[in-house]
């Protein structure tokens, strides 16, 4: 079994030598260049580590790729949707270029997505391409919940999961699903190893919104209470929202507070008072502890499963 | 053999009951609006005339569907891109919604394609998949190139050629080869329709330049001369910059003429002076022999293919 940074090695230089394709251009450069931007490549080790169980983890370098390419065409988008100018600290690719060249390199990602996907044994192409397939439409249901909730006044805690999950987790547990098919697993188990990435997703997601608001901004490598500066709709405002209702705390008056500093002591301190913070805490250990459990359903012996192991309690003491 | 009109029923009797999900509304609403402005469903009446000279046609219906999700997911992120406010005499996507609506349901729009596309046997998805997705790369591949078109002084018609094969007439050729495939062909014949219908949407396309210089105004459906009022480089516009560089004519002060009616007046002359008009309707006659002889290369009885024969003639002899 490969170690994490191995891994890790392995997938830089699939993507050191990536050619998607030349001309045009303005279609195929941009391509490059998000792919280029690095990041901490979760989805591909994942695959990498699903097929590694089973074999070698290189026979699923094709679905890494197609999983990263799947995971940057989202963030092209994304990136456009939310009018963001900046990317993993560089330009975004709609700034960069401009706004079709990104909504159509973007596109084509999607479609190179699925090329890299399909080349696996003709027999698991059905599930692997559902699987990929199910989880896309997913991404995208998750996206357009988020934006529904910027205008929401309120948001249901158990909706704001299903949100979370399907904009982030599921992806990470279609990482792994098909990177265990492609090694070799029985359907069984690969269901089992999607559900404890999907877990794990999960617990990962609420700790950013976690380290959002309480996170070493030393750490963090983002703006520390940015989601509070910006309204947004996370787990610890969504508890506190509700908290606040019933305890007869004006949290409108919070939310109405101009966007600086005062802001956000004011929210750390309030989330303390309300004991949201805890809350979340305890939501990422209930959805880590999860994810260990369905890690455990998997029927292979004991030591194939520890690198795993070992990457979802990296992820869980991460401080960015 | 099911008559022309049989197969538009069918598929449409497919598009009534279409429901590709329901939540997020602002997902999937735009969906079903665009997919029920009509349209003549070449692509879907295609697929299925394909899988209809082999067996039943219905058996290509789900492909017939993933081809035109494939190609109403183009059109929405087109008229992005063109800031186009009507399609089909009807509000665009992004119009009626908004921007961010349109890229994320053309993105989950593509995604359905590729979940109808797999209804097939797992016996020939392999081939199914790698020409829809060749297919889908070269229309974006398409779609750049006459973005850059719009910024070029010169193209070269072979290049124009190129551009509009892989904008539109690749679909047309992937529909009829994925549709046969379905329907039970051999490789050999699937190409050989796949020829027949790129090379019949190829003079299908230049009769479409040709219609927007000299179609009736009362049949043409859309303006007469809008390409010349916009300076679209089409295969006239490009053959006459040419001709009239060698015969000394000032082409440039014709394509800075203001746009009104007596530009359109002029280049209609022009192309007649440059005799560009006979060269346009013999490149069509060119596409379309072609496109009959692609299709006598398919090995099946000749009755078989009296259906793609009478759609060919049908396509051709169009005004609008």
């Amino acid at each position: 079994m490969n170690s994490l940074a191995a891994l890790q090695q392995l997938f830089q230089k699939e993507i050191d030598q990536l050619n998607l394709g030349e001309h045009p251009n303005k279609l195929y450069d941009p391509m490059h260049y998000i792919m280029g931007l690095g990041g901490k490549r979760l989805r591909p080790i994942l695959a990498l580590m699903g097929a590694g169980i089973y074999g070698e983890a290189s026979k699923a370098l094709p679905q890494a790729m197609a999983i990263e390419l799947f995971h940057n065409f989202s963030l092209i988008h994304d990136d456009i949707m939310d009018e963001a100018p900046l990317r993993r600290g560089k330009t975004t690719v709609h700034k960069k270029w401009d706004q079709n060249v990104g909504i159509l390199s973007g596109d084509g990602m999607l479609v190179k997505a699925y090329q890299y996907v399909a080349q696996c044994d003709a027999a698991i192409l059905p599930e692997v391409l559902a699987t990929f397939s199910q989880t896309a439409i997913e991404v995208c249901e998750g996206q357009q919940m988020d934006m529904d909730f910027e205008t929401m006044d309120q948001v249901e805690l158990a909706t704001y999961i299903q949100m979370i999950q399907f904009k982030t987790s599921v992806l990470l547990g279609c990482s792994m699903k098909v990177g265990a098919l492609v090694g070799g697993a029985p359907s069984a188990d690969a269901q089992a190893l999607y559900d404890f990435a999907l877990l794990l997703g999960t617990s990962f997601q609420i700790k950013d919104d976690f380290l959002d608001v309480y996170g070493d901004p030393e750490k963090f490598g983002k703006q520390v209470g940015g989601d509070i500066l910006s309204n947004k709709k996370t787990l610890l405002w969504i508890e506190a929202q509700s908290r606040a209702a019933q305890q007869g705390v004006d949290f409108t008056s919070y939310a109405a507070m101009p966007a600086n500093e005062e802001k956000v002591s004011s929210f750390q301190k309030l989330y303390r008072e309300l004991g949201v913070d805890t809350f979340a805490k305890e939501q990422i250990d209930h959805y880590f502890n999860q994810s260990l459990e369905a890690l455990a359903k998997v029927d292979v012996a004991e030591e194939k499963l520890q690198p795993l192991r070992e990457f979802a309690h990296w992820l869980y003491s991460r401080e960015s």
